[in-house]
């Protein structure tokens, strides 16, 4: 079934180290990788906090996706949504399919909250004693996850067959630890999400992402 | 499509304070439901880390699901696949299934990250400094969490309508604080964990997971 109405809800203004990285992006990036065009919804920081604003999203965070037929939390959970109704971003077998949701899974359960603690250490507990003792076992975590993302990926283009939502979500991770070294350790990552950003549906993502910032 | 030979592989023996934890547990689960019969391979925990276990599951983790079709990693990404496959877990309806899908991303994803610092604080690295002043931060992060998910559920039985793969993914989740008494401070949520455990796949699931550790 086709997609009417897209609108994405997310927050503006956001502190410069956010911007590039909040989570409307991936919603962004499917809805263009699907070409549908989307209306966007701003809401200032507090106005995410509100009993109202929390019936669309509990925990008070954005995005949230809504169309003629859904309203809609959870990036992941909107970007799988968009791949099915539109049919892009999996394959079309359902081994395969099946294989590209695992790695959806894979970035935002078994790498996200590993990469995420950097972003917890250096911005959001920066002046915290324990950030400080912490920080070192939080870089070692993500880098051996980091190694095994790179293992797995070898030496293809994606991480399984052509470009998927899998891709989709593990490239938008590996964004987030952008303030460190740590990505440049590993080199095949870095040209794997150069490779995931070169898509022109990435570009336009990104460029209105940024956009809702001026 | 039908599922045919599915069989799970898991780790054993573990440590008593993962026994009940370990995630194969969701998808034994989501089996019963299915009312789908699996075998299980039990594997002990060096040889889960070897390069050729990691060909199956790239972090050197369980589960590892696979059936006449597929072989397949991440609990949620395996519990969806049954769900599909089998017609179960998921309501029919485009909009609700969406919806449920979302839950599951939440369980995962937004609640998850925060209740799996316990386990770490905790167990993993009780005896370092770190943990010890970070403590009070983690269980004020998972408390405000699950406030929050109370506040969806509200009075309602399960968060979307009929009990769900998100229910399911959920409700393992909230058992991951049970060294604590962090869930007890929530008493719906303690009433809907309890609900869901005592859906009889879920015995059977729990039996048969414990079963492996005798
Ligand atoms: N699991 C959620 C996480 C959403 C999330 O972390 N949103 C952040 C921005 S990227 C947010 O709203 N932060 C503002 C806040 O928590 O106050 C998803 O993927 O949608
Ligand atoms: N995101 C993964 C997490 C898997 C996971 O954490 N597995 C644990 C058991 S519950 C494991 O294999 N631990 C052993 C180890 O890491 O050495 C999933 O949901 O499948």
């Amino acid at each position: 079934m086709p997609i009417s109405n897209p609108v994405i809800t997310t927050v503006a203004p956001v502190p410069p180290f956010a911007q590039g990285l909040v989570r409307d992006l991936r919603v962004r990036w499917a809805l263009e990788e699907a070409s549908v065009a989307y209306d966007t919804e701003l809401l200032e920081h507090p106005n995410i906090k509100t009993d109202e604003y929390r019936q669309r999203q509990p925990f008070g965070q954005v995005p949230v996706y809504r169309d003629a037929a859904v309203t809609l939390f959870e990036s992941g959970a909107i970007v799988l949504y968009i791949a099915e109704q539109t049919g892009t971003l999996l394959p079309a077998d359902a081994g395969a399919r099946a294989r590209a949701i695992g790695w959806m899974f894979a970035a935002l359960n078994s790498v996200e909250p590993y990469v995420q603690q950097i972003a917890t250490v250096d911005v959001f507990a920066a002046d915290e004693e324990w950030a400080k003792l912490r920080r070192p076992g939080v870089v070692a975590e993500i880098e051996a996850k980091l190694g095994e993302v790179a293992a797995a990926l070898g030496d293809k283009e994606y991480l399984e067959g052509e470009f998927t939502a899998g891709d989709l979500l593990m490239s938008t991770v590996l964004r987030i630890p952008r303030h460190t070294e740590i990505l440049s350790g590993f080199p095949t990552l870095e040209a794997y999400k150069a490779r995931c950003e070169a898509r022109p549906a990435f570009e336009r993502a990104l460029d209105a992402h940024m956009a809702a910032f001026d």
